[in-house]
């Protein structure tokens, strides 16, 4: 079952900026886009380049102005998925290249530090088992306020508060997967109940798979429990919420709104 | 003139553990490696993956008990080099897409919280010309010190207490430098010249080359002063030292020694 | 010329609750309180308890529902005032006990980390020269921007994003001062000049004055410019803001308005 | 039965410094002093100013080359002690002025933030009952390790980390007793059973006490388990160890050794 996206935003550039965009499913194996549109005000520069991981694209624009950004999709997900318990951890020296980034400390996930907590809170599991524990561990210790936390807000201080946003539930998990040896990387995404609708962020964390050239692969997790993993709709990743935003402005910006729609068709 | 490298260091795993090196030159067109040995300690396991941007790779060892790395090139350089100053900067919206992750917040490097000091102390300056400045401010502000830094030592603290080591000086420039919207990263690198001699860390910043076919090029700066970017042997890159120590364990570690001797011919 | 005062805040307590408020003028040696009025909504309870060094009350109130302040003073100031410059810092080994824990870090004011950025950038002055040469690069240095820093906000991100309201340039000059082995307090107040009128904070610092018994005296500095020290009527002092603040709520609360209208005569 | 305390150290001032010391027995109506003496090296200037909350003294010297300290007392103690469960919570508004400053944020101990945290923990307990819960929370979840913290240590970062020593134990007890509106402060102290024998530090909250002029009384509190309340002998006390260090040098001061010796007779 097809899932349908419909995103819009608008901003106003009081002077001739640069703006970075990243808000489109991404053309990976396991998102087949049956159809999509994007409109873009028009601009004095607009350029696509691959994204982090080549999942997606990032937009560079340099405009002026009110810009107006219209995007709809259809997207076939095909996603493998089994439940978190069946999948065994990957030794570290068995990882690949491209997973070792993430298993270091990155900007809101400061992993190191929690070494002991996860150690001794979930001592008697790993792989799998573990992350699906740390999820609900998180579920059921935070609470999603809205407004609750800022840009400058970490999975330090979110660890502290116990509440946040999606974005920190995300992080949280990242860091709590890392701080266990599991790769764990920031997925931005749309999916069906997110509420209120928005754009949404989950985590992806990278298990044992011996069916895989690599050995291993990424799985879907989200601590909000809004999102299904099966109905997820990838737009990017990253080490953490500071690499896949939305919209990343290099100057003064006015943000005007934003609607996202995520259905199941 | 080639560069000579020794470089030994030991340490004892109490129980078989997974562990990260990566201390050996970079194979990479400006970096001609004339000779080489790596010599390891037997291990259970052990596998070479490429290591970030394909600079260099990392060596995954799983083992127990002593393990020694002795390791020794000569290295013939023939980095592009000019003066910061000839560079002008890349415009955002022209930066390839591999240089974007490298404007963003990174563990040991926040760069957003210093827009408004890069702004206001070096407003009149773009490009190469900022970064040398920026570059002759960290010296003439920060005192070397061994000693006076932890794992835990950020830009953010550096920035306080003005005194660090080699990996503190350049997570200082990488922040300021992407503060100015010019993409940064951190290099782990052998050089002649460093005092106490030991594995050096400097920054590489990405400016304006028409002459590339992606419009820019990465030059290496040194703010301690110590190292001549033409004599500097890259190991590899990261975000900042989260992503390039020459040793990380999964598990305890006992160090015993380390010797680094860096030598011109 | 007496200071006329007119303050009036409202807030909504959704459930019985306790509220600790500081707002009136101090009755010290240096303000004379020629009249004054408090007016406050009814409570189920309402005590006054001496503030931090004894200067000016707490009241303690436990109430429900809407409840208004509105103050009204008339105060003669007859602070003893000198320029700055004039002041010899006091040895530490002189300092009268009462004034030690001014030396110390507090919540928002770490100074210990900034005594080599102090030694470096004012190292060949000391006492109230220092003080003045700090105040001057505060002004030089920050951009006071209204809702640029939050409750969170403390003297080391100040230091770093260079701008903030009348509390985070008291911080930073409490901050630089004790760094600079100079007991600094913070002090909330009321000020003519004050743009846009509100309630204020500015610094102050202990120095020698070998006419008192103490062989020290305090004396008000605003590193905003805002307010001049002859003219700033004290509500209280503390460590930082974390100790005076006008409202502080135990559970919920609505913050409904405030005004405040300083005046000369 | 009488506590018998020997403390010794000894430090090198290179250059003539200020010092604060200390490190002896609080004279106050609970700690009977039988015996004592204080033996300093000579020194420049030596004089004694009243220390936080006017328990214990402070001793500021002005000396050069080497230091020592030579301490011995025998202190009878008549502390009145219940268990922490028979104590209610002191509503704020009963709150006495000298207790307010104990319930606000200090250096090291953030308790605003952790309210959520102890809202949702120990929702069902307040007061010393509260506190017992959160005394044997922190020595379930923490585990002591001697040289695992430094003096840049908060509770925000021992809160993640879940390791460290006394200072450690007794600023997360004082941060999440503040959390839960209990004033609490940091007491340095004396108390035989502490391992290795040592300077010590534990907690001490203010709890309703109907026999008592301010309606509440101090109690002390020891997340460690190492030191029994009865035994206790109190140096002095602040907001956190930013404000009770045995010694505090305001300029180059060499640690030489020391010892601590505590038994009952």
């Amino acid at each position: 079952m097809p899932i349908l996206i419909e995103a819009r935003f608008a901003f106003h550039l009081p002077v001739p900026t640069d703006v970075l965009l990243q808000f489109e499913a991404a053309e990976i194996p396991e998102q087949k886009i049956l159809a999509n549109s994007t409109r873009l005000s028009t601009s004095e520069h607009c350029a696509r380049v691959p994204a982090q991981d080549e999942i997606g694209e990032r937009i560079w624009i340099r405009a002026e102005g009110n810009f107006e950004v219209a995007y709809r999709a259809k997207v076939e997900l095909t996603r493998q998925l089994e439940p978190l318990e069946n999948f065994a951890a990957l030794s570290p020296h068995n990882m690949p290249g491209g997973t070792v980034e993430y298993l270091f400390d990155s900007r809101y996930c400061p992993a190191d530090a929690f070494q002991p907590f996860v150690d001794a809170r979930f001592s008697n599991l790993s792989g799998g088992a573990r992350i699906a524990a740390i999820r609900d561990w998180i579920y059921d210790n935070f609470t999603y306020v809205p407004g609750s936390s800022t840009t400058a807000t970490g999975a330090a201080e979110s660890f502290i508060v116990r509440e946040g946003i999606c974005r920190d539930y995300a992080h949280m998990l990242v860091t709590l997967a890392r701080a266990s040896t599991i790769p764990a990387r920031y997925v931005a995404c749309y999916a069906p109940g997110v509420d209120p609708p928005d754009f949404h962020a989950v985590a992806e964390v990278f298990l044992a798979d011996p069916y895989t050239p690599d050995g291993g692969i990424w799985q879907i997790v989200d601590a909000t429990g809004m999102a299904d993993p099966a109905d997820t709709v990838k737009i990017g990743v990253g080490r953490d919420a500071a690499d896949v935003s939305f919209l990343t402005s290099f100057g003064p910006n006015d943000f005007r709104s934003s609607s996202v729609r995520v259905t199941k068709e």
